[in-house]
């Protein structure tokens, strides 16, 4: 089982524009809060090699991961040489390995974006939590791959207006609150 | 007042590629559904020229804005000349003028996408209602006009990781769940 609980503005960032997680958008963001707590009950930390990359110094002196084996999705190990003093390794099988491998656990992928991406597109993703943040930030990293398109009258006047053709349906499988306006919303893909 | 009450897919598109509304991903959409019902509690429909010109032979048959006046945002008037039979009139004055004709009557802003960013950036929606969708489209009409970046090494280590700049705070208003997934969300911008 792996899951996500990802910070997304309400315009669709992950980020901002120089890498700060949309989290850091929040006052009222800290350790453990909006529903970040429930990373001490998975048996497992995934991120992409960005997040790891650009974490680990921020993490080193009070390591969140304490008794987890975190593993970084990348194409170009070695990580650091310090990486195994914490019970980290670089888990170069991509996707769809890392997810046959904790099955009867419980993974919790952090992110990136393009790791979180890769994910869903292999579907590797049990369950896809997304906390909404009541901010637009115009500017970042998007969660989602997606094209973006303008209208066009040729378009429309060629669409199928009885039968669309969605690509992807999820099931909403929880959903709650925080007093800040930060809603979570928890998907089976 | 002015209030929106848009479909939005999860990857943030409010229309397919092809310029349907993202609502027809669900096959549970129909005539009142979602919340769309509220539209006929207010006091005067509003869209722009694109939504007008792309939906009148579809509303025609069975006018569903009777008794209410629709205001279409345009720079290029006129309309088509049968417009007037259904209480419809060009609205040049854009978003603050608009706004400031319906101050004390409730209105109700249908779309598109750049009306709505139009009226966001003027500060003229009073109710931004959105209704997020679990799907996926992966390709369409954003509703929110954003730019995108990617990771940015430069960019990281000269972020400010103590005051990031917010855009935009919105309060959230209410919210709402219904039996297929989709969630409203009702931001005061």
């Amino acid at each position: 089982m792996i899951r996500t609980h990802v910070s997304i503005s309400l315009d669709g960032f992950t980020t901002f524009a120089d890498g700060l997680p949309a989290w850091d958008a929040m006052p009222t963001f800290g350790p453990g809060s909006h529903g970040t707590d429930q990373l001490a009950d998975c048996d497992a930390v995934l991120m992409g090699r960005t997040t790891f990359d650009q974490g680990f110094e921020h993490w080193v002196n009070d390591w969140p991961y304490k008794g987890k084996p975190v593993y970084v999705l990348t194409s170009r190990p070695p990580l650091r040489d310090d990486a195994a003093d914490f019970d980290v390794s670089a888990a170069e099988g991509g996707p769809a390995e890392v997810a046959q491998r904790l099955r009867d656990r419980d993974g919790h992928l952090l992110g990136g974006a393009n790791t979180i991406q890769a994910f869903l597109e292999a579907g590797a993703i049990d369950r896809l939590g997304i906390v909404v943040l009541p901010v637009r930030l115009e500017r970042g990293i998007p969660l989602f791959d997606t094209e973006p398109t303008a209208f066009s009258s040729e378009a429309w006047a060629a669409a199928d207006l009885e039968s669309p053709t969605v690509p992807h349906r999820l099931r909403l499988e929880s959903h709650r609150t925080f007093p800040d306006g930060a809603v979570e919303l928890v998907y089976a893909p």
